[in-house]
């Protein structure tokens, strides 16, 4: 499967009635034509119970939307690494806005994905957490304001935010991968978003809902060429 | 696949190493020829990332171990009911000890998988749980003393308080089939727990964990036979 | 201190400004004036730490919001029954919208609660919970539709939801005190309540926001007489 | 009050029968007493209904056990800061292992206590958790090693862990007091704690659960003078 690089567009399917099953493989195969069209990195994080079906189908980064910080054992209902690298998946949404976690399961999910060589993207809310996240070591961490998720309105309207959280996160530990999200629905979006030195953009319905979800792609791929 | 029916045996197969991807699916298989050779019912709880290729393969029901209460939409990480049933699912255990769920989220599943015909294996930890649960109707309630799961100790070692589990389920809602489970490791355990009137076993070690998984599960279905 | 007695108004203090510390006591006054003057049994809620303040210059029944499940020991920041017991305090809410629990911590607190004698109004959100709640045989449920607490739209504008709930918990369980509450904020909701069945009322806003508190509450007195 | 000095004995009363009430406030009594025969900065972390009542009593800081996230209005059974403030409380711990808390949840703590002048001492369970919370600016952070809470066997036989932690904290943010806790039971453990660079420590049982508890904390503050 194609290797997580950077600029990357990470799209988030949800629980969406247009992302369960068949139509979470079909929206999977486009986000696979545009990142080999237009050789961008593109990562889809699919329905839990898709993760196997999609990571046989497509080339790109499969990541889970959310992975438990257990070891293997008695955790009836729990998604645990070992299970979801069998899957063929690659990495995980981590903290994400509608599935927030303690502090300590973070870190030990961060800890352990890092010992599989398992992609994190630990999601932030502000500056000062997406400070605390760096300090963790995950591979990414997505800046996220809960109020404009879904919203439509993008993160990049507030550059100074975006700017000044990137900068927090590399100067607490340059190897996290600065990126953000957060209303981002346009291919302007992207680019402002990169511009301002975001190492890539984390998106759900922008790109799920969108009445031609190929053509916004391949546009906002255009705009990390 | 083949349909829901009692006395039955309910085999979860939790987050063990034994039941991850292939090895869940050879277990499932072995459920499968024991529940054919027999004509038992027999179900299986594979780990959620497996439930669509085990349901594909086998010909018996599986249940998911966990479902999340909310509709579809915005709900980063959940595992929701309409995503589940897509995987061939018919069904899902709710609130085992090992993930507690809120009474009110208990309700919201029972309700809406009872409006979609799919099946629910409430869990209790003892006598009054189990009676609230009946009253909200799921179609099969599993009283398991915590103290007891994976312990070998089974839950037929109280014999009183199964009867009494059982006549005070049925007393609040005669369509609730009363199971029960917890150190259910033999086909002593599982002949017991069905003439103290049991309608079936939930189980988990007894079977993933056993030397030899198919000799354990034939003796357990003869006890039921 | 005045024993808890029916038909009741319980009063939720919530964490409202106007009810933190000596503006709590002063509503806690005005509560015990209206008790006093019309003889009808009325409750308050405080917040956690003014539970004992208040319980010492009361002489009506003071109830916690909330109390955890736990026996004493090693649960820091817990609010545990003895240490509420203590304060002077004879009840608590438990599961209320702002605050649910999970079924079997619910079970746990009403179990040792009624084995200290220590008054329990669980709450619930629809017929089905009030069943489930029944059946863990607390002193009172009140059943609150989620969707109008604090809307000033009262419960008592769906009159065939108040009936059936009294009826199906006192069907299940005859020594379970039916309260309803959500959107009481006159002395006509608290009429119909009491017409509809209800043993009480369980309000907030209506009280402690209400520009003459006294007064609002002397017509719900006046209402249960 | 006292004002909160370095380095600082913090003694957390959790759950224990031995801190309920009047057993609460005569221990605070002890710790007054020694704090100020010897000079040294103690605080003591009563149950939260006890509050009020031990600080009015004593000349000593007296902090929360936990506080809640959310700002004043409908959050029946949490315990918010303005609340904690007006009992004369001085801070609270927040995320102590028997309470973890959501990052997202530790930072808006956090926040807002620097706003209000709040002591926090937020507590830590590894090196990498240590670094996260002293991004988000608590006053102080105390790393305590789950496993070794309550068992007698002192943080400070793994030195390295503490000096180690101890720089990162510092190296992350150098206005963050660096203290530490877990199995600190005698003088010699205090006194360690402080050799290796911590500001101060945090126990629980081994003051509570002692014999003779103001022998006890008498030799623990000679141990920081």
């Amino acid at each position: 499967m194609a290797r997580i690089a950077y600029p990357i567009i990470i799209l988030n399917f949800k629980n969406y009635d247009q992302t369960v099953g068949k139509k979470g493989l079909y929206l999977s195969k486009i986000a696979e034509e545009v990142a080999k069209e237009l050789s961008v990195s593109i990562a889809v994080c699919p329905q839990t119970v898709d993760l196997r079906k999609i990571a046989e189908e497509v080339d790109i980064p499969v990541l889970a939307q959310h992975v438990d910080a257990n070891d293997s054992g008695s955790f009836t209902g729990n998604n645990l690494l070992q299970a979801i690298i069998e899957t063929g998946a690659v990495g995980s949404l981590v903290n994400h806005s509608e599935h927030r976690l303690k502090l300590s399961d973070i870190e030990r999910i961060v800890n352990k994905a890092n010992s599989l060589d398992f992609f994190t993207c630990v999601c932030s809310n502000n500056l000062q957490t997406s400070k605390a996240i760096a300090a963790l070591n995950p591979v990414a961490c997505a800046m996220e304001p809960p109020e404009l998720i879904g919203s439509g309105v993008s993160v990049t309207t507030q550059p100074d935010l975006v700017k000044d959280t990137i900068k927090a996160i590399t100067d607490i530990n340059h190897n996290v991968q600065p990126l953000v999200g957060a209303g981002v629905s346009t291919n302007q979006d992207v680019l402002e978003a990169i511009q301002l030195g975001a190492k890539g953009v984390l998106l759900a319905s922008g790109f799920v809902k969108a009445k031609d979800p190929k053509e916004v792609l391949l546009r906002m791929a255009e705009a990390i060429l």
